[in-house]
């Protein structure tokens, strides 16, 4: 399935490319929410996470460090925010896995995060834990 | 700099261990922003995804689909976010390297993203890229 990430990818559509390796490309964010907000994503054309292959995701993993670092480096920002989105609900827009650097550099720009936090109990932890790991 | 991770890893805090690598522990976040809410980390103390070694983010990003897809199987929300924070400007509480993966079972639970996005023009662009590709 087509999205506008493998067009990039295939050279079909521009982007303001950062980095590019044999599994990996980076590109500035035509819809920033900072200066330097960039998309790292696999070539592997993934909709989600959790079905990325072991070697894109390793590859993905290593490209963050050193881009983190540029981007750092290019706007003075040192605060920022790595973002990775899995489906409609959870605000996901294009469906081929992408990692959102978004520097944030003030309270008006960047990511803005609501955290609601509850308590884990032992009884929960307990029944999750052994679903979990069942599974893995 | 001892954090309370680093003392998970050493075995001085227990915790709801989810998977562990040479390299990658997770465990159960005991403030979750929903139930299966997971903490996966590197055994490498650094502070800043940008200070972390590349063998240390290849594993990192080579476990987490595997995590995501047992997280999935455990809770049945196929909805999550991976978030990783940067220094307290961006939300980070604990000072080393942590990646979340927050299910979004619904509206209320999970991850509230605030997204107030810009638009990058060429000129904009070709400064950033310039500076980016240097550093990089």
């Amino acid at each position: 399935m087509a999205t506008i990430f493998s067009k990039i990818i295939a050279g079909e559509i521009p982007c303001h490319k950062v980095y590019e390796d044999e599994r990996v490309l980076a590109f500035l964010d035509i819809s920033p929410l900072s200066p330097g907000h960039t998309l790292v994503i696999p070539k592997e054309p993934a909709p989600y996470l959790e079905e990325l292959s072991e070697d894109s995701a390793a590859a993905l993993g290593r490209a963050l460090p050193k881009i983190a670092r540029a981007v750092i480096a290019a706007t003075g920002c040192k605060a920022y925010n790595v973002l990775q989105n899995n489906r409609a609900e959870a605000h996901q827009a294009v469906f081929h896995v992408h990692f959102h650097i978004i520097p944030k550099p003030n309270e008006d720009e960047g990511l803005e995060i609501g955290w609601s936090p509850g308590r884990l109990d032992d009884a929960a932890a307990k029944g999750l834990l052994a679903k979990i790991r069942a599974a893995l």
